[in-house]
């Protein structure tokens, strides 16, 4: 995954344009990737899908002729749907051109202006103030055409056509962990997932932020009613510790499925309440859609101070960090996946386990005597008003061994679904 | 407010006779005063209106002829209510008919006899202690006959019938927290209501306590379905931080509107839950009527040791703990009159806010980042089941940022009441 | 209590047979039992009622012809449902029909093999560690025959056909506190609600663990709706704490009354939701039955180090204990007996108490001021929703001050069922 995230973070993303298209090209080399391309104009919901921008070269010169601000050297210096510009001014004109961070003096932020047309470069604090006054030739060599917003998607077909989203922005140049990380670990999702045959669909969708999921939804207004939930997925790679911000609902079938795995996982962790503001879970939980998508981030946005600098480069993040937050989205599937509600077939009084083999079926594990509880706790609470997931909390057993004790009660033809 | 307090503090009240219409007069001089006289013996409800009670003078003198206690020294020195006597007797058989407080010998305590015919005298314990063996000659010029009982009605209109009740029992002679600082942010509270023109009707109900409210709700028997709620207001000018007692309901608007409002002071309080006992909130809050009506105080009744004492004097209250309740009220009447639920015309999606202008309109404003996550909540909430409150509070932001947001949606068109 | 205990304890019982017949028989010259005898063979629910076993003798003797272990010196020396047995072994052979508790090498442990036929001995280990090799004489005179299982009910009739049971197991043979404590209490219980006419029936069911109480499930499929709930009793003489085991319906009457009054009680004790394990609420709360049953111990099961070991001798419980128990349960059916829903017959304002001489009533008392709340919270809830254990809980009265306040309103015709 970390490979995945080096390649992909020299690309100069933006919410339209050839860095975008690339970055669906190096992760359709992954995943096959459907990719669709919404013209300049087109309506989306509220929102209209704004020309296309593209950038070849900027960079601002000194009296001397020497570049001390070069788009080559760093993505970040320039501000996102800059305008085209080829000018000589002061220092004093530039300055209000330019965009540093006073306190994280070593850092260059990032900066977009999507909807209102300027330019402007950012640039480390230090440069800015080792500026000597005088004239500075300004140039900036970009396009904001009519053009088309890219996004792709890659599914995972299941036994149902119902479906769980996992969405991944990719409209930010040159930040790793937001969200490079989260687009390598959601491609390994994938790629787990491919190998078994689910018993849902999911779909990864990988998009420019807010617009895009803005445009997804457009596009599939009449078909979203098939989507039981999902996860908005970044900063997916930084070493904190893993965070899960519930979707609007509160108790949607992921809510439920991440909290458990989070609070069995025994380890350090935050679940906190939906906000509309983060990630596209913004989009998707808003009133109309209301699509029970939650969040998982490791440190949440703004929350770490390499967020949105040049600091959130591929060191910022660890592989062992995305095979953690890996890890933690394959055991919320594996809830989602086998949870369901199963009615007891011989509920009046317990059923004797021992005539049907079911206590020495458990012989062999680790966990013999909470593999047993978990059976009698599957018989006395399978009334059809709790589901596996149900159980399992209010039993405190793990998910899975919950699972795995209705299974064998199913096979021995004591609880059908 | 501290001076309409000393105005009204030596006036001699009881929950019937000249001393209650006296202080109707004052207060009809402050707020326009529609005064009730209900004759001796009207039923109602469960009770009857009992005799008017009046009283010129009472004394006792010792051997010497000295008066040792005087009521025209001090309104609580008589028992409320006392029959007329002209008698002497031996210290003994006085003893009987005297109050002290023997634990504040300084104090001379508050005693009433309504509803069982006797006479008696309160004075403070170390008075008591130093009155020698011998005769006393005891006097008491009062009259119980049938006349009436008087309340008294303001109200400020709304744009709505459906009203709100503040309720000040006026039976109280001689204390001054208890309850003529009630009155006082009462009368201050019409005068502020009356400057606007509110959504709801505002009734301020200026009666004795219990057989006043009951008296009241008797004769509105058919009417207080109009009654949204409202609060009893005693105790309202001692120097404690505030005490808010909730409705029987528990969730009234009035019960909401004030726990917002205290919480979102920051400012140390108390929140606590209904009991039958303390004020009229008793009587309105009968499972019969069960008008969401609370109880704001300060330092709550029997709470603080000059309660029901001369302790209780105009010095006890501050008009800087006055001005607060009225603020706090204020506050609560501001949440009640703006909370309402709106539906999010643009549901799908966020819809795009920078093109209606809506960032930018809030560049004045100091807490601009809060309100513009405010405008994102109401706009998230605003599903028809959500009222502005219950945005302010799922949110963390206070409800006037909240309506402030909601005012500017409906303004761009985006949110319908 | 203790003497009953001591009287039962050298019984030797089982699932079913001759001790479990005696036991009965004992039980019975305290109260009136109706015992029931079930084939072998018979089908109760998901199970088969097994063949009874008895045993006259059984013994180990080593190469010198010394008893090495004898049945005849302590009941849990013999695995329950040991099949007969005549041979000659050596140590390795016989060691592996052995059970001992090596951490507790001084007691004896108890063991039973109901549904696998074998047979075994029980020692203390450090008399297996002093067994020299060598060849060892087994014998086990024991009978494993079509008969029946047996199980007593005690019923004490109410007004009404509803019933509450209280359910003991008495299938341990030479265990004090689990379980012949249990059923001492539940026989004094018996006698004390004999004297009284109580509103419910109560049953009391005297049977073998799990297949008893499957057996009365089964031959009382029809009428278990009459059953309002109930408890099972264990463990009720260790020096221990009360632990109350909520039923699965989590909030059945029984649940209710227990908590209130282990709450007021005011001493250690703990209260801990269902879990589909322990004694026979198992079975009564399996879902198809649900039936409201909650489990009270002192110590829970496995909670002591003597338990299932012969230190769970008659020294191991005490009379206090016992009372204790005794008591709780006395004062949880009077909650039971008493609870219900009163209707205000004067709604709206409070009733004027004074003139009725309910204020008066109470001067005799020693809680006269909490006896004139309850008198209020009395009036003030009932409104056909709540019961007066709601009262007593959301008023933080104690339930029999507020029932008291109750059948004084309804004397006075203030309030009516």
């Amino acid at each position: 995954m970390k490979e995945l995230v080096e390649r992909l973070y020299p690309v100069c993303r933006s919410i339209t344009g050839n860095g975008l298209r690339r970055t669906l090209e190096i992760i359709g080399e992954q995943v096959e990737l459907a990719v669709s391309e919404v013209p300049t104009g087109t309506q989306v919901l509220d929102w209209t899908v704004p020309r296309e921008w593209n950038i070849r070269d900027a960079w601002v010169k000194d009296a001397g002729g020497r570049k001390v601000i070069d788009f080559a050297e760093h993505n970040l210096h320039i501000v996102g749907y800059s305008t085209p510009v080829h000018a000589t001014m002061s220092l004093a004109e530039l300055r209000e051109h330019l965009h540093t961070l006073p306190e994280q003096p070593d850092l260059i932020p990032y900066r977009t202006s999507y909807y209102s047309e300027t330019w402007g470069f950012c640039l480390r604090h230090d440069v800015l103030e080792s500026l000597p006054d005088g004239d500075y030739e300004v140039f900036i060599d970009s396009t904001l055409d009519d053009g088309s917003l890219s996004y792709g998607e890659h599914v995972v077909p299941g036994e149902l056509t119902d479906e769980f989203i996992v969405s991944c922005h990719i409209c930010h140049p040159s930040l790793a962990n937001d969200n490079m990380a989260g687009v390598a670990v959601a491609v390994e999702l994938a790629t787990r997932l491919a190998e078994t045959k689910p018993r849902y669909t999911y779909r990864f969708i990988f998009a420019p932020g807010t617009i895009g999921a803005i445009t997804w939804l457009a596009r599939n207004f009449d078909r979203v009613d098939r989507v039981r939930g999902g996860f908005t997925l970044a900063c997916a790679g930084d070493r904190g510790s893993l965070t899960y911000k519930r979707s609007r609902r509160g108790d949607a079938p992921v809510d439920r499925a991440m909290e458990h795995v989070l609070r069995e996982s025994g380890r350090e962790h935050k679940v906190i309440d939906f906000s509309p503001y983060g990630y596209d879970e913004r989009q998707y939980c808003s009133p109309g859609f209301n699509l029970g998508v939650g969040s998982l981030t490791r440190t949440p946005y703004a929350g770490y101070p390499e967020y949105h600098t040049s600091g959130d480069n591929p060191d910022f993040v660890t592989e062992e960090s995305m095979t953690d937050t890996l890890d933690t989205l394959w055991a919320a599937v594996g809830v989602l996946e086998r949870d369901r509600r199963y009615v007891n077939l011989s509920p009046y009084g317990e059923p004797q386990l021992g005539r049907r083999g079911l206590y020495e079926s458990l012989g062999g594990r680790s966990d013999t005597k909470q593999a047993q509880m978990a059976m009698l706790w599957v018989l006395n609470l399978s009334d059809g008003e709790h589901s596996l997931l149900d159980i399992a909390h209010r039993a405190g057993i793990p998910f899975a061994t919950v699972a795995d004790a209705a299974d064998a009660l199913r096979g021995a033809g004591l609880v059908k679904e």
